[in-house]
């Protein structure tokens, strides 16, 4: 069901201060940096390394650019810090079915566009332990 | 100095309920279980992929042995939830220095015991945009 793990979102205030961050101390460059209007928020995908099912793992940072966001939200509450986890999945639909018949509360009828062009969906954080889960299609996946 | 995200660390207040929401939910297995006195847990690692520095990501679910430890801390103030991000890298006291270099206060003088064998240092969540932050070398790398 799950191949890699896709990446660990993390909430920040300031996009590109984070980014220098973790360019300056860990030498992690931005692949990719986006608006994701729907989501609301800018966000840079840091690739850290290859995974076995022709992937790869990726740091996402992600700054709210609208105060009614998630993110926004999420800050307000907690700060900046781990936001979420996303799982890369062959076929996004087929998984959030297959999750859904378990019981799990899946935040969009329908996959959502996500990072890089991927398909993602978001599983209900009470529904996983506390733990605000995304499963990840790449594009071009055969799923 | 990062070559791969080794694992994502997940506070949970009942490990073996935890392990099996995870196995029946995603279909991901436990390839380890051990108690970490020194960081008062005990753990689960669950292996999702290999990457391409010859290691794998895992999902690494903690539960708290004793009331003082700093996951019950966490679970006190925070609930249920993501924890810490971990990367994996060859060398963790050459990676700790190299940080330490550039302000970020690592929470022990030397590398500590972590899963499997491994050697591991903490990244204080201040330095690191709230990020509680691991770095871990394998057992028997190189570095």
């Amino acid at each position: 069901m799950f191949t890699r793990i896709d990446h660990v979102g993390i909430a920040c205030r300031d996009l590109d201060a984070t980014v220098d961050f973790y360019r300056r101390t860990y030498g992690l460059e931005p692949t990719h940096i986006e608006v994701n209007e729907e989501q609301g928020v800018r966000e840079a995908m840091l690739r850290v390394n290859g995974t076995d099912d022709g992937g790869a793992s990726y740091v996402q940072l992600l700054q709210p650019v609208r105060d009614d966001s998630p993110v926004a939200k999420f800050l307000e509450r907690n700060g900046e810090g781990l936001h979420h986890v996303a799982f890369g999945t062959p076929d996004v639909a087929d998984t959030a079915n297959t999750v859904r018949e378990q019981g799990i509360r899946v935040l969009s009828a329908e996959p959502r566009p996500g990072s890089m062009g991927s398909r993602i969906s978001f599983l209900h954080p009470k529904d996983c332990g506390g733990v605000l889960t995304e499963i990840v299609q790449a594009p071009h996946s055969d799923g």
